[in-house]
């Protein structure tokens, strides 16, 4: 099962680390971390870069792709030779994945048109300006597409993924071993839950960023 | 405030990511990822490599030190260069960390001894043969150390200190950033809830590789 992780400047790192810990293990998984050439691409806030074991260029095709978000799917959008090479590889594959503003690279590349699909909550109403059908829940799945909300969520997405495809048994024991048994310290990780003011406070920084 | 986040080949990345996510984004953060020398070190499953931006020597004291973990811990545990190293930088910080197996670097380089400390489930018990008090709770935090449970407790770990450092606006403001509203599609994450057999099929898997 080839699986294809594309990086590229201003990724956000924990959108494709945390699906790729739980994705990697799967039976027969052959991961492959893709960027523009290989080199290595660099953190949206600078301060990580990770290693592009092969350039675009060299995939011809992938069972499974993903495309992790960050600040830098902006500039994503518009580009299209990679849009192109998306397509072409999602012609290829069982399931197409996103997490965060990744699916904004997906819709940008038509694939999400008329389909329910969800990104970062800030970008969400962004989606519907590519045809797609923007959509609260956490990881929504439409077809072979899976999209997972922002940062975090492509972990509980991987593992909803993992139970689907490989059981619930081998999901349960990915899940124990990164021992997801999570605990966060506040109620607050949805804008529905979060207090008005804190989630205003983020759109305006997104916004000033892109 | 200057974060020293420590890599070496075997890392399990999300240990090192998860709490990078969060820790990048406190008020004043410089985060540098530091490896044995620059260059790069691979996961323990060989998928994927990050890049190490300074080299150990480079680096002559932080304000936070942050141990990952991954089944290349073990080697580290003997190494007493690193071990050396990690005492000196340890003497400069205001805070030292650790995730996963991170905390048995920690507690063979001395600086766990008689202190609470958690670290994988499958490696707790171990602890305590370098004189640390092996304890069941997700984030454990004994004066400047603050040891988490395995891979994913990084994220949660981050995100108290970002409580008690920066207050809780900030941290809430984190953790609606990266959207951690978290949603496992089991509730198995920790050996307690996990149906034993599972638990013990990682426990056999570990064995193996170290």
């Amino acid at each position: 099962m080839d699986i294809v992780i594309y990086l590229f400047e201003g990724i956000t790192a924990l959108d494709a680390v945390g699906p790729y810990e739980v994705l990697t293990r799967l039976p027969g998984a052959n991961v492959r971390f893709v960027g523009p050439e290989r080199g290595s691409a660099r953190t949206d806030n600078g301060a990580l870069a990770l290693v592009c074991d092969a350039g675009r260029d060299e995939i011809e095709r992938a069972d499974i792709l993903l495309m992790p978000g960050g600040f830098g799917t902006r500039r994503l959008e518009g580009d299209e030779e990679l849009l192109e090479w998306v397509r072409r590889i999602d012609r290829t594959t069982t399931t197409t994945m996103s997490v965060c503003t990744g699916a904004m690279v997906l819709a940008a590349a038509g694939l999400l048109e008329g389909r329910e699909a969800t990104t970062h909550w800030v970008s969400l109403e962004r989606l519907a300006e590519y045809g797609a059908v923007p959509t609260e829940r956490r990881v929504v799945t439409s077809g072979k597409y899976i999209t997972a909300a922002g940062v975090s969520a492509g972990i509980d997405m991987a593992l909803e993924f993992a139970a689907r495809t490989a059981g619930d048994e081998l999901a349960m024991t990915l899940q124990l071993g990164i021992e997801y048994d999570p605990a966060p310290p506040f109620d607050c990780g949805s804008p529905r839950k979060a207090p008005p003011e804190i989630a205003e406070s983020i759109r305006a920084r997104f916004r000033a960023r892109s």
